[in-house]
């Protein structure tokens, strides 16, 4: 089990530390995702000389390949794939309602996966949870159900009811077990929702909690309004986490609100199309301005690909599809959303978030910076 | 200007040292393939891990992209690509004499480069000295003509010609330069051929020599021969580089028969497939007998994927098409290749190459080893 301490607040800001069996973590803190027990390009080396504490797989991928039985007679994620720090599992469940051919019912959710054809497998709750058991996470996810953007407050309201009595049926089936439940909080853009699950959840006592169904496309606002709402009904005492967030404004604006942990494909998924983060905005590395450029991708940046390498060197890997260029972006990037979080609990910690945040948006523009 | 010096011989197997600006490199050496200025999938820190200490870079290629001068620019191929060690480099001879559409003539080659439609352009030995000087290589290799196999007697024989002549001129364009201008003996399969281009290059006394025109298809025991042939043809205290050689069982009876140096792209080619190396052989790592096996790709290999990683989780990588699995791959081959160069070194220190040979031989099965 995960302990959690807060050390400090700014505002709505939190600093804090995740005490568990693996190390400890230090919040706000994003994790880089490893969907198939691997982080895109990277070697676990790498992940951790880039500041990385703790590691998000997923479970739809890992039951379907190699399989959780094989992981778990592998002697689970962490030795499988050879990360000694704590590793997040999630419930399969985004994966799940993200697929075109599905039928949801109070039961859970029968699916066709699109790598086995024709076979219908079911995803319950209990499955779910006994998924993750032979995975091996420190910390697991119920499966909930993730109601798409835009769904009307009927559907968004089904989805509730499913998250909550899902999650009544996912603690019983996690009885007995060692790893760290979250609650999931549903609602879509209700506030009205949003609250009544929250409420629900609350009761249910969970040493952890999350806000779901963010980043299915409702955008920066619509994303900022959801957490600002929801966290203050979340224990002020207990982790929380953002799910699947996102790009470095909307971390700004979580953290803000109080979030504490966050997981996103952003930063490896953006290395391998050669766009990469800089202190100034989002950079396109195949441009043509970066053909004679020798200084680093970011020269705030520390990280083994700015210290080593040259714009003009990515601008040459990427341009000639050298399988190089994927593997040092995804090394800047998610050493640039480590950095960022480390940034922000410093600011936290001494109580200047506020003019962090400001600063950071000053010169941080969301589209493309000018080469 | 490299000096050579050699330490021990154990029949005609030679372990020597390349003294050079940037480093020692112990021989006999393999210098793995960094054609665009990056060896596919590695980083300089985990090439320097796996043991390389010289690397190889494919003037075609870096002539085409991103330009010779833009290398020079970022201070040469050794800044640009961050690797600190010596670099050699070929003459991109090879590449244009592989293309389909090209005319040979005394001037030297005029061809038409897939990447650039319709565009003309023409590689003389000048040409190729200048764009090697501007890359800034520590060893660099002359414009040879190598002939296809099979060729006839005649076509060999004007390769031949070329090349002697080639070599006069390239001596010419490099004069002055620190570098090291190393002759190429062509010939193709004809001892009288590589008799005669050998006499002549010897005149010339230049501080190395490399035998060319071999892995175009001849075969190991064609390849065998040639080098049995021709290495004792060359001066004996100079360095030997046998271009583009090859599988385990190629460098294994070229170090037999006296030869120095190696390059060969099939350690990272075969990783990207999937193909690795072991002692017993080489091993498709999609095999589904690989799925439930928890060791080590090569149970005698300490490499950073040997040391970290099993079978399985190779695997699974390979299977699902993770970066990691060719990284991994790379990794572990390039380290296997490395390693067999060591042991070759130490056996032939110690007097005992041939029973190490026919150890290596007895274990190693050419082709696919038994899962």
């Amino acid at each position: 089990m995960i302990r959690f301490s807060l050390e400090s607040q700014d505002g709505q800001a939190r600093a804090g530390r995740l005490i568990t069996s693996r190390g400890l973590v230090e919040t706000p803190v994003f994790m880089p995702v490893g969907t198939r027990a691997a982080v895109r390009g990277m070697t676990p080396d790498q992940l951790a000389q880039a500041g990385a504490e703790i590691l998000l797989a997923n479970t739809y991928h890992l039951w379907l390949q190699p399989g959780e039985r094989l992981v778990e007679k592998a002697g689970g994620l962490h030795t499988f794939m050879n990360w000694g720090g704590p590793i997040l599992t999630d419930s399969g469940g985004f994966q799940v309602f993200s697929l075109p051919k599905k039928t949801i019912s109070s039961e859970g959710v029968r699916f066709y996966p699109p790598e086995r054809k024709s076979e219908a497998l079911l995803l319950t709750p209990e499955r779910a949870i006994e998924i993750q058991h032979a995975l091996g996470a420190d910390m697991i996810m119920p499966l909930d159900e993730c109601t798409p953007h835009p769904a009307d407050h009927s559907l968004a309201a089904r989805g509730v009811e499913h998250t909550i009595a899902w999650l009544r049926r996912s603690i019983e089936a996690h009885r007995g077990h060692d790893a760290t439940l979250f609650g999931i909080v549903q609602g879509s853009v209700y506030p009205d929702l949003r609250s009544h699950c929250a409420t629900e959840l609350v009761q249910l006592d969970l040493p952890a909690y999350a806000i779901g169904g963010v980043s299915v496309g409702e955008g920066h606002a619509a994303l900022a309004k959801i957490v600002r709402v929801t966290a203050p009904m979340l224990p002020g005492e207990r982790p929380r986490y953002l799910m699947g967030v996102g790009l470095p404004e909307d971390l700004l604006v979580a953290v803000q609100h109080g979030m504490d942990m966050f997981d996103c494909v952003i930063p490896t998924r953006y290395a391998r199309s050669a766009t990469l983060f800089t202190r100034r905005g989002r950079i396109r590395m195949t441009r043509r301005a970066y053909r004679n450029d020798f200084y680093p991708i970011d020269v705030s940046c520390t990280c083994y690909a700015c210290s080593q390498f040259t714009r003009a060197y990515l601008h040459h890997l990427y341009t000639t599809n050298e399988i190089l260029g994927t593997v040092l972006g995804a090394i800047h990037n998610v050493s640039f959303y480590l950095r960022l979080m480390r940034d922000m609990r410093e600011a936290i910690v001494e109580k200047r978030f506020e003019r962090f945040r400001g600063e950071f948006l000053a010169d941080y523009t969301g589209s493309e910076a000018k080469p």
